[in-house]
């Protein structure tokens, strides 16, 4: 298989140009769709498409009706994944799959997921008006449950559909209704009895190549003045969603060699890892830690009492396995420390990971140099979020990413995309598809 | 006035062993009055006893009907404590006040204010079976409102008593019910407009002396195996009951230079006070500080967002004014820093503070020979917390304290107090009410 070969249509060979042009003839789509999914997702603020619930399912509605509006085939997997295919004249090639989750955070952004499966859509539409006939089909990807905040889990939707979610994960609960995965899928139109017998929807090996388009979840681009990057890896993360300290309710006079104060330990644990983490910045490794969650008990902390319980998540994410088993080798000294120190215990409760998520170098770099000839700046960037196509990349699928500019960071109301941006991502999208949907492309 | 003229009954004089032996006849007595009190104002769990509530008028009627049945004179003031008076022979003599205050934390311990007033009533029936006739007033005082969790005030009903209430507090609202003081105040029979008028009900100038029996709110007592201490004086405090940290919510795996983390902001502040905390114990210096609340924001935090905002409150106690000074100030310089680093704002809100609290040296050395006398094991002991006797001092009152040992520390479920212990305490206060209740004290 080549990049090199251009689809053609009836006429004339398909350039660069003419891509972008096809592209930015389906600006009105993009906005349409846009506005539809987040006059339909409120969240007060921001945007709620809750997974597995009410606002993911929209999501998923508009999707279906735009694909189906479209021609598209329509498939819905047993982890109610929606697909939606333009098929290809020749049934064994390998198909493109391009798209992100329908989901959201709590009071997220509207362009987090979606403007993936959008720029799948418009690719698609931009193809077609350009009379391409594509030999392998060229599905867009509605993917589920992409959110780990909702049920704790990473990747549902991606790893369900793979055949590699893990044990138990339809066990784990939505962290507001309390119900489980398997219920809240079956809600949905889903077959969790059917993922249990071990039923898949994509075999990797029938899969050509993942290609997923997402918001910066930082403004990286916005300080470096590009609109768009091409991915160079996705980091995989340790996690503990619900770790909790227990110390003891002592009087705010208590003198500090009797204190078992919760708090304080959290601090400590806190302080700890932003050491590391500065270190790791300062000899120039990328990694992140999060303490999303850092709260005492509010149903019984004070003024005038020193806290006995505290409660925190954790996220550390780095490029580099090693390295995340190495803070988190000392991340487990650092609290042993605590513990001896400050007399309190550590529950980490269950721990969760992803593995570090490599992308395709050749399609990377296919990427690259197809937005430098449709004269579209793209800087290279390491993913900071995790993302489905990590899911891909673990199951043996050729991955690539490209990321649009926003300002204000993601899972946050305040979550910015210019739509010129996003359209210079589906036009370096639409070109490497255009060019690699199958070498062998007929005529039409 | 001296301390060595031993009241007399009819027919001999009143010994060290015979105030024991009376003060050990009254153990039923405390015992009943506890178990009535913390039957009645249950925490579920511990004891609740609301400041201006429910609770707190219910441990002023215990105390009420039991002074009503002893045949003392009771009397409620503005602010709507609770006096009861066993009237001495000379109306012009100055007053001994027992006593301390009637509510509770929520979730606290029983005993925590109770026995100071238990203490009083005890006392006043041992020394009425010894036939014992003060020449000055033994009034036994139920202070309302010292647990300033409730409306961020220190010492309401102690302060109101002496006039030195400050403006504004009686417009501070409780945290739960959002009502002010002044409404609270008059549901529980006060006249807060009295207040604003600046009528007093105690005269600093015709009190002998405030004596507070208190559980101590640390183990020391456990550590050092005394079942007692005198105190040798009452922390200052600072406070900002309602601070918060104003950030910026973000991705998860938004790079650590774009990251506003307001609850890496409060861990930095915590960190730096504990720095501070730790330098004043290595060189022998007793402080306190306490996060009682540290949290993120639960109405949007989550696993995988960077918290935009964090709020605590936070108590730092000395017993000198310039090491408090010196300590805010640190405290202040740290802030600017960590708003430069992290890129965050803190809102430090409203300021309390809580003056030194000098101890009576004269009494406190009393009240050490008194318990030696007695046989009974006492230490020196600085207060770790704050008590109305502070605000007695701060009036110009003589004070003084005992502390009863509690193996749990206060302000929780869990405070643990021995009833021999607390005898112990009312036989060293009952001794030096005895032995001061008027230097020339008729003989019955």
């Amino acid at each position: 298989m080549t990049a090199t070969t251009v689809l053609q249509n009836d006429t004339q060979p398909i350039t660069p140009d003419a891509v972008r042009r096809a592209v930015a003839a389906q600006r009105g789509l993009a906005e349409r769709l846009f506005a539809t999914l987040a006059a339909g997702s409120p969240g007060n603020p921001g945007i709620m498409r809750d997974t597995y619930g009410a606002g993911e399912n929209f999501g998923h509605e508009v999707f279906r009706a735009e694909a189906r509006a479209a021609g598209l085939a329509i498939m819905t997997d047993a982890a109610a994944n929606t697909y939606a295919t333009w098929r290809g004249t020749q049934a064994d090639a390998p198909a493109i799959l391009m798209g992100s989750h329908l989901d959201s955070v709590p009071h997220g952004g509207n362009f987090d997921g979606a403007a993936g499966v959008v720029a799948g859509l418009v690719t698609i539409a931009a193809l077609r008006a350009l009379g391409v006939r594509p030999r392998c089909d060229l599905t867009v990807m509605g993917v589920r449950a992409e959110e780990s905040v909702w049920f704790q889990v990473s990747y549902i939707g991606s790893r369900s559909a793979l055949g590699t979610l893990p044990d138990g994960a339809l066990e784990a609960r939505r962290i507001d209704t309390g119900r489980c995965l398997a219920d809240h899928m079956r809600d949905c139109g889903g077959d969790p009895d059917a993922l249990r017998r071990g039923v898949r929807s994509l075999d990797p090996a029938r899969v050509r190549a993942f290609l997923e388009v997402h918001i910066e979840q930082a403004p990286s681009l916005v300080e470096a003045g590009f609109p768009i990057a091409v991915c160079t890896g996705i980091p995989g993360n340790f996690r503990y969603p619900n770790a909790r300290i227990r110390g003891r309710h002592d009087h705010v006079g208590t003198p500090r060699r009797f204190r078992r104060d919760a708090a304080m330990a959290g601090m400590a644990l806190a302080h700890a890892l932003d050491e590391i983490w500065a270190a790791h910045e300062a000899r120039g490794t990328q990694i992140a830690v999060t303490f999303g969650r850092f709260h005492t008990d509010a149903a019984v902390h004070g003024l005038t009492t020193v806290p006995g319980d505290f409660h925190f998540s954790l996220d550390v994410r780095a490029y580099d396995e090693a390295v995340l088993a190495e803070i988190e080798a000392q991340m487990h000294l650092a609290i042993g420390r605590i513990e001896a120190e400050r007399r309190v215990t550590f529950e980490l409760g269950q721990r969760a990971g992803a593995a570090v998520g490599p992308v395709d170098a050749a399609i990377a770099a296919a990427l690259a140099a197809g937005a430098d000839r449709l004269g579209i700046g793209a800087m290279p960037l390491g993913s900071p979020a995790s993302h489905d196509a990590a899911a891909f990349a673990a199951a043996g699928v050729p991955v690539a990413m490209l990321f649009v500019r926003n300002e204000h960071g993601s899972h946050n109301p305040r979550e910015a995309m210019e739509i010129e941006d996003f359209m210079d991502a589906a036009s370096v999208l639409a070109l490497w598809v255009s060019e690699n949907a199958g070498d062998a492309a007929s005529a039409g």
